[in-house]
């Protein structure tokens, strides 16, 4: 008797017409039943944000091919939440989102809708990947990744992931030269330095749109960012205990505080 | 010749108009020279969310007191981008976000935009502290934790805090008995189990509302919500590496995914 295949949810953050979604999607029917969910719009950059304040809608898209896709008005934690408990109706053995068109490696991954997703799913058990590409183009090319998205995806299937980490998976960006392996990475210690210009609308008054320089400060070579320009796949454990665990007692002093009451 | 004050931002994710912001600047002033940035809708769950596909606007709200007031049309991560680069003009000593209507003890500092606030600022090398309030109500009572927000404040702008850590601290709710101290403590392990309810409008077309339950996963005493239930101030020491850096060799059979390229 065949085993039954494996349920797994697809989302992302660039939206439901996203290429790197429906390549993603793509390579899960190696793999699995797959359900997609995705957003409406484009909630890059969108973090853990969830919905509060409007209705949550879900609608399946009409379309032709081996996989389900769903739309949702939310976020794409939102996606999560609603995907398995009211459009798949059971849980999956898998969550994974992407392929997002822009790297989540270092800091960027805390900003991240796509990373956010994974992170949802496991706080609530279920084993989740999330899959970027260092490449921010629309039309970004990504048919060097197949085999390295259905290797690690069949992986974490077979032989699950560690309680409370999920998978943070960063690809180079397509080169003359194929990608060299897989380097297991810390998130490199960096920060968005925004440099904010004056602009004026037609009232004159003033606005700013975000940008920034990313301003890498690490000094090692066991990093994601280090892993990409070196041509590598970078894949970080990632959690969601933020407590620095050995910086408690540094704080010691702050339980002697003199307090009398407000 | 007297020590210049501090510069001390303050933020937070429910609205310019919230009795717990206000309430927050009203101590700072104690402290230091305030200038308050905060958003002009409730922006509570919104994560680590910043704008990207609108332009950013600040302008200062007219008012009498002892501080002034900006309100923003981006989240709580954009006010302090926005607020110490634009209209302070200065480095803050200090960046505080709250009092937060609402604990963001356990996980719910991962969904928190007060927390991502105060993230944002320590990412940026400035010392950071969230403080929430254990009470969801608009009218909350603040009055029993004047001399815990003074003394947290002073101590991290005497001493520091450690390098990528800042504090999220949570109080509990206002009793008959008053608060018994402060313990430093680890994030709580759980999960909120969302129950979404079928709903249907008048075109007979279905929606949902986040809604849910928050389920405890937790055997230690050494956690924050522990420490809210004994009645205790809960500060935990927060990061941004979410590397799981005891899980890297868990993970070494990716390395050796026998990968030929797409």
């Amino acid at each position: 008797m065949q085993d039954k295949r494996p349920q797994i949810l697809v989302t992302n953050d660039d939206g439901y017409q996203a290429k790197g979604l429906h390549k993603l999607a793509e390579l899960m029917c190696r793999v699995g039943e797959v359900t997609v969910i995705s957003t409406e719009r484009v909630m890059s950059a969108q973090g853990h944000s969830i919905t509060t304040q409007n209705h949550l809608r879900v609608k399946p898209v009409e379309r032709a091919g081996a996989y389900r896709v769903f739309v949702c008005n939310g976020t794409p934690v939102d996606c999560v939440k609603l995907g398995y408990q009211k459009v798949m109706h059971c849980r999956p053995d898998l969550v994974v989102s992407g392929i997002n068109h822009g790297s989540n490696a270092s800091v960027n991954v805390i900003y991240s809708g796509t990373m956010a997703a994974v992170i949802e799913a496991r706080m609530n058990g279920i084993p989740a990947v999330g899959f970027s590409l260092d490449c921010y183009d629309a039309d970004a090319d990504f048919s060097h990744l197949d085999d390295y998205i259905v290797g690690i995806t069949r992986q974490a299937l077979e032989k699950g992931l560690p309680d409370g980490v999920c998978l943070n998976v960063n690809f180079p960006k397509r080169s003359e030269n194929p990608i060299k392996g897989v380097r297991i990475c810390r998130q490199a210690k960096a920060r968005w330095a925004e440099l904010f210009e004056d602009h004026y609308d037609e009232n004159g008054e003033p606005y700013y749109d975000l940008g920034g320089e990313f301003v890498y400060q690490d000094e090692g070579n066991d990093t994601d960012i280090v892993a990409l320009q070196d041509n590598y796949v970078s894949i970080v454990p990632t959690g969601f205990d933020w407590t620095v665990h050995d910086r408690m007692t540094a704080l010691c002093d702050y339980t002697h505080l003199c307090m009398k009451g407000g």
